[in-house]
């Protein structure tokens, strides 16, 4: 998948979603108004990663090594490492978002650490729920530490979240873990849904949305007004700017199930045909199924049957290529990118309703194209 | 295990340990301030299943029904249930809370509710990593809906507590929340601790009340508090009825740990000498080991066969006897009726340095009486 400058302007990257010929051009707002996202990332990262490794350090052993572990500082036996610890958008978002709100980017990194503890408790029990045996390119923590590790410390960094809140002790305080809450309650929501639709046979298009709205786009809102409300903001400013934070993560899964399919598995750490494997109704299947037509109908009989086949582990490199080019010829593939570059566009139309210093604008505009773009 | 009114006065109820053949007597108090437990424990449930039940059908298909299903409000099929809710002494307690500080009993309702939806998150998580197959005479969640929905439901449960709180909206919820979220830390530490002891030969006596304390004292200790700090008590008063829940609650928990072994199984609803079954390093176990002498250390020999033994499975009634034996010849079983009844004085001295309406002192002290003579 790449990206080009859309006629539409250059708010608006047009996804190409037909071979991986035409290389990815950095929107033209990074020259525009100098943003570096890159930068963004490190200075959330930068700003996040000390406290969060203090709240780490007030859980009691053996759940501190189980967690440092998880976030890739120790190897499994225990020796430093420098795993890969995610992409960091939410705590880039968070401290972005106090500034926002005309604070300084320090008052929101206790909502960026905050996010980061309830995104990574999320990983924990999901992986556990789901089975999943690698993440980050690194075996992850029920299989290394045993499942009931991966529930406790789950269970501690979700309760660490709202310590590291409510200690502030301010009102704002209560106010940001109020929000933190909801979007862990749609978080929660989501993950049931992704459950339930894994022994159905067929997930509608809107079902599909929904959940990865509450999967992905819960959290991330939460993470674009955690800063501003810790920074005083009122609530219509906070609300905007997680409907803005809601559609960027709508993007952002949508470029996630394209890059489940036809990812490439050195950027994503993922093996091919990742989300096939694990027969995940993501969007460009549920949406090639629902397109209709014989190569959608054809894609049905094919997974109606991969449902109840015995050999499905051992399905063959081609096999699954198969069902990816039935994906793409149903137009599954060409809808979710235009899915991804719809939700981009409300986003960044949601930013304009509100005003904040235009530098912070420029970022979030910024990091809505970057998530897009983004490779892995 | 029954109880008498010690020579010490109508407040501390003397425990004797030796044979089943002493009647219990209700403490005096019963009769001076004519409080009825019965009715404290009831007014708690009556008031908080409502909004209980209301918070639950808040949760998603299939997420109401599981935690319908914990609650013992449905069957495994699904049919209406009148399933045993449990004692329900912690909503009594949040409720006597509020009125501590002079408020309405109403006003301690959403505590009350919190802090049942943390206790039962706990409970559904703990059976899971325990792999417990029974609670309260039925089959857990786990067992009957998976280990998926216990590791869910519990998630939720958890999220549910706080967005209760919090959606109150005032100054004094953050501060409840903030009291919620560190019980439910030192929850979470307990359970650690827990797990981690089984894999230990020796865990000192000190190490098994700090366990206690985290597990049952914490939470019990919030119960007490919430409901003041939602009708406004300052931080002495919040903390000092804390230090009553917390030594109520290792008082509890030490007549837990006696009816796990010598308990009635018609009232506890577990097997006979339970905790032995489970290898439980509960008091009186740790006491008897730690106590020294002939049955203390043939004891220690035992319980060090049982556990290379791969026909513990199979042990008889009689070989579970002689190891309860051990323990209360080594005064295992006379310790830990001692601390319960040391850990009772401290709490009801607790209650003397704050001030509080009398007839909600009398409450308090009535409803530890209650912890300490109950048979399940």
């Amino acid at each position: 998948m790449t990206l080009e400058l859309s006629a539409a302007g250059p708010r608006t990257p047009r996804i190409t979603t037909r071979g991986e010929t035409v290389p990815t051009v950095p929107p033209a707002s990074t020259a525009a108004d100098a943003v570096d996202v890159t930068a963004l990332l490190e200075r959330g990262r930068t700003l996040a990663t000390p406290v969060l490794r203090a709240a780490i350090n007030r859980l009691a052993p053996p759940m501190d090594t189980v967690a440092a572990y998880h976030f890739g500082w120790i190897d499994a036996e225990g020796n430093p490492a420098e795993g890969d610890g995610g992409k960091a958008v939410r705590p880039a978002l968070a401290v972005m978002s106090a500034e926002a709100a005309g604070a300084a980017p320090e008052v929101g990194v206790p909502g960026a650490v905050a996010v980061e503890l309830v995104h990574n408790f999320s990983l924990l029990h999901d992986d556990l729920m789901d089975g999943d045996e690698q993440r980050r390119h690194r075996d992850t923590v029920w299989k290394v530490h045993g499942p009931a590790q991966a529930i406790l410390v789950g269970d501690a960094l979700f309760a660490l979240a709202n310590e590291l809140l409510l200690e502030l002790g301010t009102v704002e305080a209560g106010r940001a873990t109020r929000r933190l809450t909801t979007a862990t309650r749609a978080l929660i929501d989501g993950q049931a849904q992704d459950i339930s639709y894994e022994h159905r046979d067929r997930v509608s298009v809107e079902e599909c949305l929904e959940m990865e709205g509450n999967k992905t786009g819960a959290l991330l809102a939460c993470a674009c007004s955690i800063g501003a409300v810790l920074g005083g903001a009122d609530d219509v400013t906070a609300d905007t700017l997680e409907k803005y934070g809601y559609h960027l993560g709508l993007a952002f899964q949508a470029v996630d199930d394209l890059l489940g399919i036809w990812g490439d598995p050195v950027a994503t750490g993922k093996q091919t045909w990742s989300d096939l494997r694990q027969r995940k109704k993501s969007l460009p299947v549920v949406a090639a199924l629902a397109a209709g037509g014989p190569a959608s109908d054809r894609l049905g009989e094919l997974l109606a049957e991969d449902a109840k086949s015995s050999d499905f582990e051992n399905f063959s490199e081609e096999e699954f290529a198969v069902r990816a080019a039935l994906i793409e010829e149903a137009g599954g593939r060409e809808w979710t990118a235009q899915e991804a570059r719809r939700q981009h566009t409300i986003a960044i139309e949601a930013l304009d309703t509100i005003l904040m210093p235009d530098h912070v604008r420029a970022q979030f505009v910024e990091l809505a194209d970057f998530v897009v773009v983004r490779k892995r």
